[in-house]
């Protein structure tokens, strides 16, 4: 790709770099309402989605083709400066970076920002730890028709970059929101939603239970599951069989195993959907 | 605890520190027929599950309970060494090392170990790579009542400290092999197994295939999916409804779906189980 009319930064210790280092902090990104977004695909998919990038650093040094026409496209909807290969493999926080990264708005919304649809389900992630989990569930729950993920008492946000990388562009496609444990009861309960508390100490089986109508699947986190209070709220709670030595599976399988439930049973109602 | 009468080794030269850190390779593992455990629970896990320890590898200075009583019963088992804290960091491949190490006898088996029962379920792993992925597979497939869990053409081997990690002890209590597409094939075939391959190209939902008799479940890589070969020669290809942008789901997640679709109808047949 061309860059001849554009000044390339090549130092490490450039403003602009650091700002982008910095931005890998989550106080900054909430402060400033920010989050990165890097690698081709990642990219390509924020924009597809609607996603107006606030500035854009590419590497014309590490980029070797964009099927997607994706450097104009960029062009027209921001800034866009160039990095030499050393500032820009300082700038990245990934391993084996592409050349590709902008900075984006918050990905994050309000509960009340969140347009219900008529039958909707939702995915709510009680202090889920660790980013590639969150990502995993994110791709789970675009692939279900999930309306939203919200993440109650969160421990990592959504603005993490490993969690947008893990999400695989879901985290652009599936509304996120975060909030406190009361604050999403009483939106849930405010919405008809009928919450299901994931849990191994629940007496029914997920298959047991009716997820064919407005449903809030809730999984908690990895150390510990869900919190005693959404436990407790919870309008049903359910569990997986388990024949095994482990107690437990990893959070993002048995959130999709209890979302795809979910989808066979609203399948089995309206085959059509 | 007490080390009193065992001398401790304190060098991160000492010859025994350095094979520890060697034996974080592959080939020397596969020379050897010998892998790590590292952890408390994992290794408290491996000798409940029979595993019988080489070696012992304890830190004092990071050992500050031991509720199971697992220090004298792997004294019973094998020569146990005692680390400085420095040398069990080096010997250590783990962030936040707790003072728990062992080499074992390698935990993977051929086809021909693998005890079939009349039911079987058996999950497959085409070359699939991330050692975290492998883990939650084989935890879901513990957790399943799955037999085994069969790697085919593998990337990443079982003996992985970080496959035998994120399995929380279940590459322990699940039979865990590896062989070629041609043998895998053969060994299905010979033993009556419906193999299925998930795959987003198949016409059939998951939920409208007959998992209830003895089936292997194959899933592909991260980045490739399934073989060509293993695409062709499976009895049934199946995939999962897709609603939303991304274009496939984490493979530890879309093999934790179709597992327990295969538990849910293995339990309609027979509520009991």
């Amino acid at each position: 790709m061309s860059g001849s009319d554009i000044a390339i930064i090549t130092s490490v210790t450039n403003p602009r770099v650091k700002r982008l280092v910095a931005l890998r902090n989550r106080r900054l990104r909430d402060r400033e309402q920010v989050c990165l977004v890097e690698g081709y695909n990642e990219l390509a998919h924020a924009v597809s989605t609607g996603v107006a990038p606030i500035e854009v650093y590419l590497c014309p040094d590490l980029i070797d083709d964009d099927p997607l026409g994706l450097a104009a496209r960029l062009g027209e909807l921001a800034p866009v400066f160039h990095l030499s290969r050393p500032a820009f493999e300082k700038a990245a926080y990934r391993e084996g970076a592409d050349g590709w990264l902008a900075v984006i708005p918050t990905v994050e919304t309000g509960l009340d920002q969140i347009a219900l649809d008529s039958n909707p389900l939702v995915v709510v992630c009680g202090s889920v730890e660790k980013p590639g989990n969150l990502g995993a569930i994110l791709r789970t729950a675009d692939a279900a028709g999930a309306v939203a993920v919200v993440s109650v008492d969160p421990v990592t946000d959504w603005g993490n970059p490993n969690v947008i990388r893990a999400s695989k562009g879901a985290v652009f496609s599936v509304r996120v929101a975060s909030a406190s444990t009361a604050d999403f009861l009483a939106w849930a309960h405010s919405n008809g939603l009928s919450t299901v508390a994931t849990t191994p100490a629940a007496t029914d089986y997920v298959t047991d239970l009716d997820l064919s109508g407005p449903t809030a699947i809730l999984v908690g986190s990895e150390k510990h599951g869900l919190s005693a209070e959404l436990l407790e709220k919870a309008d049903r709670t359910a569990k997986l069989p388990m024949y095994g030595h482990v107690d437990s599976l990893n959070v993002a399988v048995s959130a999709g195993i209890t979302i795809y439930e979910a989808v066979r049973q609203r399948r089995a109602v309206e085959p059509t959907a």
